[in-house]
């Protein structure tokens, strides 16, 4: 029995082992691998681009803001405060990296240890497994790597063949690291998305003066509704200028809601210029969900595409967040009703041909139970890919397997990457382009697809589809 | 890479590639794929088999009573009216067909693609795929044979080898048709099925006036709790008479109830004969829920076998259900609870050996979770066959993985076709025993089951189950 | 074709067909198939291992303890009456093995019947399928066989390389057979598991009786708060002097509260001590849901596993209850919500490296939306194997594909058998480590781990992990 791999990626990876499968995979994957990544979501920042200053070492630049790999850490024992989560500056950025290669091993199975062992062997060309063994190894050698005009945010840019880029802004955000990449003459496309999130729900902590700034930042009156309306609108065209074209939504829940202006202004009144914190849970709820539909107006408006992202709970560990804050690994995927939740919204914009709704989840059972079925009808719908914890192989099979049979393959989106971890970028776009591949190869092989055809869906899933989507 | 495959339809099709596999699964098709085709539930009408006239042709044929492919390409965009949906006579058949073939990639992976590519090759001899480029060879060859004495609905019903067909029909039908297949003496086993939502559903429009209408039909006062249940009574023997062997119950839910005969007066006089509208949606919901019980204590007594198919939220879509009415590819899944649900009619009846209700779900998330356990143990229910949206090779696969484990196979009662698109009815059959095949030949190649024994459940899955169950 | 197999169980049974892969598998069991077995937590009687009388014949031995078996025979219309279930002693034994054998084919492709032949196979050399035509042969080669010393209770024990058997017993139990084991100076390690269902549940059958037991058992005074905490610690210290590591807990849901001192006792004054059946159901199962929070508490103290199994609706056929009793094949699993219910718990002991608490489901779609990412980042969560129903090879294959990409293999705590049936302990694990080494033989085919990393993870699974999950 062989006791290692001899390189980290294999060429086959992820291919089935039958003969006849595999061949066609690979027939397929090579008409795709090279082409170039187009990211219209994702959680680079804008700021690294614009400032193109090395990266710092190796637990900063992969532990540190990757909280898939320090919640596995953490639910094996070991403390936030040993990873140095939310330090600024490590301390010991080595005695981290130890303690990361010590437990390499949780990750067996899981995609990270995929996009981990991706880099490490494409970028830095590392060959031998990460382990307590090889860590300070792999310490050196990145850290040297980092040094080098080869690894500056913009080289890797364009290493990687990034055809665009999206980042995740909020609307409060003045966009000025966007501005300073185009005022640069870089010739790279790096473009905002609009989230507004922290503007529109009204349980985002310091959402009432968040609501204020957006108000002084515009020059609107957001104590109204119709100033409050036309500001959201103002910014996203801010957001277009440098190049956005799309919005993103992350809620609780999928529900919207359809209510008249009178209504909607009173409820305005009621949850955002009343007394803070009087409003219940349900009228909150309730101006969530109009503002949804409202959102979807605007975007029929100044063509925007409109993400939706909902059902995880966030911060469901207190005491976590109220030591770390947001995004440290946490959030927890919800039972979400999609059926009942977006049909206000449908009710009134569903029919529409020129709007673009993208719909991801993190309840699979909703795949081929409501969204499928959904965007197999509603011509503004389409779905997005697995999000989230379903960013894997096993995710992404499933994905096709319960949504094309009714929706097809045309009413999705391509793939994104949706990440913090700039590294992880080719490898998370060549872990999907292969799983397409097996999936299309699997329907050749059984004759269900001729392999001209899956050379062209393999295409339009790995570059035509997501450009048509996001209108890039 | 060859350019496209050679025949439409391959012998292998749905066969895994693994070589031990395919030929486990060859074998065991080769027992069955000659089997004749009984067809317990469906939406035919028996006045193409009354009549006998030629089909019109191929966009009416094919494109507007499919409501799986014209919300396919309104998904994409595509209006209702470039479609003729809904028109009596196609203004320009040759038109719609083009657009439905241009737009053939989109249904690429889909079930709707397989069971098409089968009848034009199967039935019509055709070689090339369809698309902008073969669509008017398409129109041409399926329009000549629409002519042919071949083609008329008898003719295909025998050269579909067709052993009993089920309609189904409304209560309030006089099932004319059927009298007059049976007059004229063409051997031929079509019968109708009672479906009753029409008289149940205080929801379903025109609910009041059906009512009124079951009482001018059987000569009972419907205006009374009793006078209603005797005439639901003597429809289901119309039924009975001209065939019938089964009901079926298309309900939101899956709600029963179990009231006093005090009770279910008392809500009867208040949803059906008090003033319409007035009744809480949730009075509603307990009519429905305590009608299944009602239909599961006549189907004991006279002997018809019960379906019920809950779970779809009909015409989620309201502006096209107002300009196009039902049935038009605007329907959802919902979740669905049926340990909740059925537990009232189960309490009364689940122990009954002499009941058959035969469940079917549009939530899968209920196969492992609910249905198997509750068809592994209630001696009245078996497990119907992947519905609507999950009638597909993933669906059915899904089908057997989740469901055997804990009901086995004889839990279920085999296959239905459960379409309006008659030309699709051998195509639907052979890929469900394709598909039941390669489930076993899996089994047989793990060493899980024997293969004589696999043979024996090949053949129950597509013949003997379904006509146990349904007593045909 | 072959008309039956040579042998009842194959040496690669339940391995893929596709030779790569079988190759792998092959390799990978090798490692594993001799290792010790580890049984945290099952239903075997200890007074079999105290009283060491031979099992009486097969019948009684197989059939009547076991609801997988009756639960299907009972879904095809066969009766309890028959089936002798619930009999002390069976009238005729022969006869209902006939019964069984002569409808042995409903348990084609269920778990069942793989651990049926196993044990007719390894244990008592059968080699002919189980049928009519064989049905007394059976009977009269398994009835000899438990007449001969190999197979009394602790003969089959040591035959079965059993390291230690967790028993699963009521706070109310004296412990009486434990401690004979022990006295009995037989090196075995058969240890109870605490399980106190019936003295903190209040719709448990005769809950007040035993918490009035519970009272006179331990010296406490049960009719306070205080006292009924005191005599539950204290009955959890008499089962951890037995060798007990672990305690079970079978809630309706996955609730759980984090009330104050005050609440506690009110809640507790009202539900316990008021009078009998006048707490509305909402504050019983509040009372259940303080109760877990309680456990955790205690468990944090002395130390005891927490094992948690919600969500089953226990006794679904009132009818059958009525006649039998509990545990007839009548529990139906339901929707659990775990993110939501077990918020309060976590809030309080969620991030305490010392507390382990197993979560197990009925309910699958909580793998990969809940359980694994609650387990993939609290440390205090461990993850149960595939429970009840699911406890089948696709069961099996379903965990690991939810679960791992998200919380790994070592957020897992191994198998266990779960059984009443001892005869089946041996063959229920090795379907087990047959199914973690398909899983893991595909990773290795598709380079996603290398065989050395395999090799290790299969090991784990089959033996370090259980035993490191609880304290053994």
């Amino acid at each position: 029995m062989p006791t290692r791999a001899t390189t980290l990626v294999h060429e086959d990876q992820l291919f089935p082992a039958d003969p006849t499968t595999r061949g066609i995979a690979r027939r397929l994957y090579a008409e795709v691998r090279d082409l170039p990544l187009v990211c219209p979501h994702g959680h680079t920042q804008a700021a690294w681009f614009a400032g193109n200053e090395p990266f710092p070492d190796p637990a900063k630049l992969f532990v540190q803001p990757d909280h898939y790999i320090y919640r596995m850490l953490y639910s094996q024992g070991i403390s936030m405060e040993d990873l140095e989560i939310g330090a600024a500056q490590l301390k010991d950025p080595r005695r981290v990296w130890r303690l990361f290669a010590e437990n390499y091993h949780l990750f067996r199975g899981t995609p990270t240890r995929m996009w981990l062992d991706y880099a490490f062997h494409e970028l830095f060309g590392l060959e031998e497994r990460l382990s307590a063994t090889t860590a300070d190894l792999y310490f050196d050698v990145i850290s040297e790597s980092l040094r080098s005009p080869e690894f500056l945010p913009r080289a890797l840019y364009e290493r990687f063949h990034v055809e665009v880029l999206a980042t995740t802004d909020s609307p409060l955000d003045s966009l000025a690291d966007h501005q300073a990449i185009r005022d640069s003459g870089w010739k790279a496309r790096i473009i905002p998305t609009f989230r507004p999130d922290l503007v529109v729900d009204p349980d985002f902590p310091g959402f009432h003066e968040n609501v204020a700034r957006l108000g002084q930042l515009t020059g609107e009156n957001t104590a109204s509704w119709d100033g409050y309306l036309r500001a959201l609108a103002r910014r996203r065209q801010h957001f277009k200028s440098l190049g956005g074209t799309a919005t993103d939504h992350g809620h609780p829940s999928a529900q919207t809601a359809n209510l008249s202006r009178a209504e909607a202004q009173s409820l305005f009144e009621e949850v955002v210029t009343g007394p803070a914190g009087r409003a219940e849970a349900s009228r909150r709820e309730l101006f969530r969900a109009q503002m949804l539909t409202e959102m979807a107006r605007m975007s029929l408006e100044d063509g925007l595409v409109m993400q939706i992202h909902p059902g995880s709970w966030r911060n469901h560990n207190r005491q976590l967040f109220e030591r770390f804050g947001r995004d440290v690994g946490a959030d927890i995927p919800t039972p979400t009703d999609y059926v009942r939740g977006l049909h206000p919204l449908l009710d009134r914009f569903g029919n529409e041909k020129n709007l673009t709704i993208i719909l991801f989840t993190v309840d699979e059972t909703a795949y081929g139970r409501e969204l499928a079925p959904l965007a197999g009808h509603y011509p503004c719908l389409r779905l997005g890919p697995p999000w989230w914890f379903y960013d894997s192989p096993e995710g992404m099979l499933r994905f096709r397997e319960y949504v094309t049979e009714t929706a097809g393959f045309y009413n999705t989106v391509g793939f994104n990457d949706d990440t913090r971890a700039f590294l992880s970028i080719p490898a998370r776009h060549d872990v999907a382009r292969r799983i397409d591949c097996v999936w299309l190869a699997r329907l050749v092989a059984e004759h269900r697809l001729d392999e001209d055809e899956a050379v062209e869906v393999a295409r339009d899933l790995a570059y035509n589809l997501v450009r048509k989507a996001y209108k890039l």
